[in-house]
């Protein structure tokens, strides 16, 4: 399958090495909106202006949108599902069945397929929370995120005036982890789930009480949960905190039997060292996915709830129940 | 829709119970191959003797069959298969493919749908292992079974002279484990992966000796394995070890990057109190899931792979997007 790819952050970097691991995958063209010579890609693909885009439309099966969530993606993935099979990893759950239907009106007009969410969160961890549910009726879900790199608060962070650069990491409370794992079904609140920490390096003289009071009271990103704040030299956070890792569970604890005497513990564990890497890897399957579904005639948004596992995979349904049932 | 069970073990019993957890499934009828008076059910359901079941071709959605791999499922899934929409659990991985060759002919001849190896292993950790592999491509497979009661070790047990009882446990070693899922890539030999612990009641004046060597140097169960013999009382075995828990995990460990630097770890954790009762609850998931394949017109065999996952919930496409995404 030809692949495209429209955006080239850490997503679409990760992309173009998850391509090279899938020997029915090809990287054909990189779509920017900057000025495509100052970009430099690590591929034989072409690199061209988002302008150029309409003009591939015959010439790439599946286009990965590696775009962000908050402006990005709500009007990109529309907009391509039209001309192409499209793959987004749309995050902002909220926001999800609206984006859903645009996307479905689209791809149905263009007579293409268009995935979003796909990812592990929303994704993977979607998944295991709906198999669990299905398997399991009567139980508690809990996601726990981490230990990882949150960019949304270090961004949050860097912010702040008198900061220089920051990470932040979040960590989930190994004893509310323990408590649910031991099927007491226990209430948390936000701040008995998670904790945050955070590196930042200042500029000379800046005040760090102020700046750490600014973190710690931050609503919606620090005011409910425990955050620890270190600062650090330049030199610290690039030797030390440079990777994207992440990761995460998701649990769900039920009851059987007659007397509702069985306890079931379900766990879906994630350990990442780059986050963006890691997610490319699960567009490149999902993308295997829809150009197949595309070929069998469909259209329209789907999610990673509507896909058969076995898309996901090159091998073939034989194969596949004899090596792997 | 209306449920029927052939086969009334332990299996049998968590569907029935199973059934009660699912509002939108009936237990319609529950088929033996004894005396229909001499079975005691929990529920209302008509229990009848396994030749009256043609009779039942038109009242029943899905025939859940709840016998045994080694020779109940390879005759019972392709029988039924021409009659009802069926679910198995075969287990016998050798096997698989011819099964699900048998399976397919008679689901096709019969314009129905059957589904096989439906559980958690093969079930919901073959599914894992399909996921995993999906997404990253260069990495190592590990299943690890356990803490639970392996019944056929158990089995073999009973069958030596002098015998009155017994269970026995399969551990995963830690060791093994830890080295997993710190990305090591270890060869594990059967010995290094798991130890096997036995519960064991002899006869008054029985050779505890000559038994536990008998265990210890048994082929195929023991031989391979570090193996540990406890002799106890039937009131310590009835006490303490009735229960028939079981569990276990899935890991994949794999590779990103453009120099493959990057390590992931993918797990996939079971805990469960009651094997059989967990099992019952990944069938009628998968009983929902065919019922509503084979009302699209859809028929032949199909496992895990072939499913769509929001097939198996009783959600809406809508809601599933809405609360699970």
């Amino acid at each position: 399958m030809r692949i495209g790819i429209l955006g080239y952050g850490n997503l679409g970097r990760g992309v173009e090495n998850a391509v090279k691991q899938n020997p029915d995958a090809e990287l054909v063209a990189v779509f920017t909106r900057r000025n495509p010579a100052d970009l430099k890609i690590n591929s034989d693909a072409k690199v061209l202006n988002v302008s150029e885009i309409e003009n591939w439309k015959d010439k790439i099966d599946v286009l990965i949108l590696c775009g962000g969530s908050a402006t990005d993606l709500p009007e990109q993935t529309p907009k391509y599902a039209k001309m192409f099979n499209v793959v987004d990893s749309f995050d902002t759950h909220a926001r999800i069945p609206e984006h859903f239907a645009n996307v479905d009106k689209s791809a149905k007009e263009g007579g293409k397929v268009g995935i979003i969410s796909v990812g592990w969160d929303p994704g993977l961890f979607s998944l295991n929370r709906m198999y669990a549910n299905a398997i399991l009726p009567e139980g508690s879900d809990y996601t726990f995120w981490g230990k990882g790199v949150s960019q949304g608060h270090s961004d949050a962070i860097r912010r702040i005036d008198g900061v220089l650069d920051a990470k932040q990491y979040t960590i989930p409370v190994e004893k509310a982890l323990q408590a649910v794992k031991n099927c007491e079904n226990p209430q948390l609140s936000t701040r008995e789930k998670h904790t945050r920490e955070c590196f930042v390096v200042v500029k000379e003289g800046a005040d760090k009480a102020r700046i750490e009071k600014e973190i710690k009271e931050m609503p919606n990103y620090f005011s409910d949960y425990d955050t620890t704040v270190h600062f650090i030299s330049m030199e610290e956070l690039k030797a030390n905190h440079s990777g994207i890792p992440h990761g995460g569970c998701v649990i769900r604890t039920g009851v059987t039997g007659a007397n509702k005497e069985h306890n079931h513990v379900i766990e879906y564990n994630l350990k990442l060292d780059s986050n963006p890497e890691f997610t490319s890897s699960v567009l490149i399957a999902y993308a295997r996915a829809i150009y197949r579904l595309s070929k069998e005639g469909q259209s329209g948004a789907k999610t990673v709830f509507d896909i058969p596992p076995a898309y996901l995979s090159p091998k073939s349904g034989e194969e596949l129940r004899k090596t792997m049932l």
